[in-house]
């Protein structure tokens, strides 16, 4: 494996081997480190100091279920902290093919032109945009797919990234080139039109799988994995519903996001959820497809293609937090609305979670009322032609915020929260207000286990360990999903890396690769001015109880400054 | 002397006693007092916790030439840090009057309803603003003079701070009435607002100036400062051109804001210049007044009143600040429009300096074109209409640039670089840097010293003393040209407060003042998540050299960490 080293003012690429210390890192743990290494905490995140880096996690290359997702980093331009986000599809498994254990592209265009980037094993090629800037992203991946090839990877970026918007992410085409896998989060895409670059092609041709030491012993955790994927229930579940098995649950907590989350129930939770769903796609038939998978190999097929009432593609997949913050949060509940707006944010290459968050706040302050989902399409037209409106949105909820004059924004670090309301999850709350990325579900969420989520006491216990798990996993390029294996077959990860790599791992490695992961980022945050009080939420969430249960956000602030103590 | 403490949930007012810790302070140092005892530095700055705080300075109340200024101040919702903005007018004369050392407005209103808050010596009387809301801050002070009488001070809010604009000030009119002598920075009419106040009106009636312990002494050290202030050059200067000496100096130095801060010369400087706009009023007449007191008592006399080819005045005053934002920073020459840009501001109630700063990266941004006034005066009625384009211009500079991507932004701790380029004036650039007010030259201008501004090297040295007696004569309620007499008469200040109050202070007792003010400020920031990491000019200013001399700022991080270890 070798570093790839773009820079985009001279246009070279140079291929380095592994630094001692970046060798048993990969994904999320290797982005903090190289970011450690090598950005300046406290550059400009659109100027030259600032990098944008891709690292496939240590167990990508081998379709091992749910286990080939890339990591995409740098400081983000939406919290000025460490982020990393993670996607599925192509990107990762090409890049590991090619022997690419992390590509870091730094430096500042010359110009003003955006470039397409082809890496293959021969080297790079630079290629003028031409007929690419401006296009949405359905059409920029075919189109690109059409130069390229079918059987390439690419990561490339909307209108909203080439408009810097700090909601902007970066897509990465799937099995199926569709490039709806998006590294969604703190506005990478944005990163990346800074650096000139609309897209990046990786062409795998010539490559292969990375090698394995012990075959055998691979095999045989695998298997065992897999197993016990198959065998957990959360699994099944998931094969029906994906994540829109979700909607039903958070209601009952009283925990879903409503009208800029202020109720934690919906009225039309019935016509958003994840049984009506599968309901309407196995009627509607045609292109529509309740159980999909992301990439090749995976075993759960979590994602959906969600069909129009002529059984054609709105948009693949409708997830339960784009359902959450494009749905209830904005009082919307028809689910072809919410696809049509999905399908929107797709094309625009902008991070549902973070717009559906400042659509919430615009109607919270008055710009269109709740529930109007022709004004909230009509909004997604302004994102695209640029207006000023549109580009306040681009920005994300804190913005909005800030230009309506409006205190209730639910954001940390400046990073809009998902669809699982802090009041009524508390140790999701902690996660959101502490972890290094700013709000973020996948950082660690706490609803699946067993304690009273409405109890303030205690809750940074439950946080810690699945922050940990979490950040393990997004080390290892596992999907959240591959959880469930990885929770019932726990020795299968040092299994896996023992097999593949020769290293000895200990039990509890999947915890040791979070431990060392979040500390680089905290130790990273720190040097960029971040401090305890940074960890927070809103103070509204402290003060305005949630109904229909009426909780505040009461967790001490000891708890939350405290919670990293015996890392 | 008394603290008068408004809640505008309960619209009670309570009068107490002065604390022990307060007495001996005022204006600055006092508003910093109270923030550290009675304002959580971690508040959300739109919400009930945090509190806005009016206090005329320790020789505010007889009528010392340049002294009897207001100090407002809160958290501010533009830096997050604390704020203190001072002003002119009538306000902190009155204030003195009735013996009110302090007033505190704390908590939330209840409803959504704008109020006059009427304070007099019988207590205080709540009116909606019915006739107002909605209303400019000339036509509101017109009224609530036809209302309240034309002896009472009032400080108000336009509808910029209505709309909670972070650029929002709050307006204190002068002796004649006029709405025009604002305390600008950071958004404090935003504050204002969020407690449900459109206007506070101070009726001084049957107050009297505050008792002296030694009348003659008193008379005497006045006698010397008065002496001193007249006779010292600037003041010459000042009283032909107001502060408006300034843009020929400043391009002298190729510190001249241009085109959003990218030149530090103005090619159509003549026409912007100070001596243009004196042969242009008296050539004007009519109502045209290049000299004008804007406190009764100031011998300086430093404002003016811009008149318009029909002698009627347009603005007063213009004031070398708005001509740098508003006028080379936007590429503008023509003193008309820019007269014409300043009353819009100040009607719309909002910081010229923080408008134009916004404006400057709008039109870098490609919003509108350098040196097109019509489309800035359009502009100006997008946020006068509340349009997404103008809460935006009125959210301030760092908002534009986040929402436009745009990372060439003059700001330090969000707030707008006043019309010194820091790269050409280096001293200058420091006391932006390291200023827990954010950027602000009159936090401690170096354009005066004798050195070269140019060099990097042994800036803060250059900075601190102009930081601490700016902070000093903040807390005295001494306006900066004040200090021409008092450094020239430097017992004087001493001299006043023994014969005032009794107080034996030592001979740098202004220095003693600053450097209490700006321990307690960076100690409130501080407790708020500040770091050294956000005492930093932009990234870009440090890369990108300033024509026509092309220094970059290049001050080494060391000496702004350490600029203030000795205090």
């Amino acid at each position: 494996m070798q570093i790839w080293r773009i820079n985009v003012r001279t246009q070279t690429l140079t291929k380095e081997p592994v630094p001692a210390g970046w060798e048993k890192l990969g994904g999320r743990g290797l982005l903090a480190r190289i970011m450690l290494d090598e950005v300046p905490p406290t550059c400009e995140p659109l100027g030259p100091r600032n990098k944008l880096i891709f690292a496939p996690g240590l167990l990508v290359g081998h379709m091992i279920s749910s286990t080939d997702r890339i990591s995409i980093g740098g400081k983000s331009p939406l919290t000025g902290g460490i982020k990393e986000a993670n996607a599925g599809g192509r990107t990762g498994m090409h890049m590991a093919m090619m022997g690419i254990k992390a590509l870091i592209v730094e430096d500042f265009p010359l110009g003003k032109d955006l470039w397409v980037l082809h890496l293959s094993l021969e080297g790079a090629k630079w290629q003028k945009a031409e007929g690419l800037t401006g296009l949405g992203v359905y059409d920029s991946a075919k189109e690109l797919v059409r130069r390229y090839g079918e059987k390439v990877a690419i990561s490339l970026i909307g209108p909203g990234g080439e408009m810097k918007m700090l909601s902007a992410g970066i897509q990465n085409i799937d099995k199926d080139r569709i490039p709806s896998r998006i590294a969604a989060r703190g506005g990478l895409g944005a990163v990346m039109a800074s650096k000139g670059l609309k897209a990046i092609v990786f062409d795998n041709a010539g490559g292969q799988k990375p090698p394995i030491q012990n075959l055998e012993a691979f095999r045989r955790a695998q298997k065992d994995f897999t197993a016990a994927l198959m065998n957990h229930p959360q699994t099944a579940l998931y094969r029906d519903y994906g994540t829109q098995a979700m909607p039903q649950m958070t209601q009952g907590f009283g925990a879903l996001p409503t009208r800029n989350f202020s109720q934690g129930t919906f009225e039309q939770v019935e016509t958003i959820s994840g049984e009506h769903m599968r309901d309407l796609l196995l009627k509607r038939g045609g292109e529509s497809d309740p159980t999909h998978a992301c990439m090749a190999g995976c075993t759960i097929r979590c994602s959906n293609v969600f069909g129009g009432e002529d059984g054609k593609s709105i948009v693949s997949p409708l997830e339960y937090e784009t359902v959450g913050l494009m749905g209830s949060n904005l009082g919307i509940g028809d689910l072809d609305v919410i696809a049509r707006l999905n399908w929107q944010a797709n094309d625009l290459g902008l991070d549902t979670i973070e717009l559906g968050a400042a659509l919430g706040v615009a109607a919270d302050s008055g710009v269109f009322a709740f529930g109007d989902g022709d004004a909230a399409l009509k909004l997604m037209d302004e994102i695209r032609a640029g207006t000023p409106l549109g580009r306040l949105l681009g920005a994300g909820a804190g913005l909005v915020g800030k230009v309506y004059g409006n205190e209730r924004v639910p954001v940390v670090k400046n990073q809009a929260m998902s669809a699982y309301e802090p009041r009524a999850i508390k140790g999701t709350g902690v996660t959101y207000a502490t972890t290094p990325q700013g709000a973020d579900h996948t950082c660690g969420l706490t609803i699946r286990a067993k304690v009273n989520h409405l109890d303030p006491l205690g809750q940074a216990k439950v946080s810690l360990p699945a922050q940990l798990n979490m950040a393990g996993y997004d080390t290892l390029g596992a999907c959240i999903f591959a959880g469930f294996g990885f929770a019932t077959a726990p020795t299968s990860i040092p299994e896996l890396i023992k097999a593949r790599y020769g290293w000895d791992a200990p039990a509890d490695y999947l915890q040791v690769l979070g431990r060392e992961t979040i500390k680089m980022e905290r130790e990273w945050n720190k040097q960029a001015g971040f401090t305890k009080k940074d960890d927070r939420l809103p103070e509204y969430m402290t003060r305005e109880p949630l109904p229909p249960n009426n909780p505040v956000f009461d967790v001490s602030e000891e708890e939350l400054d405290t919670i990293y103590d015996d890392l």
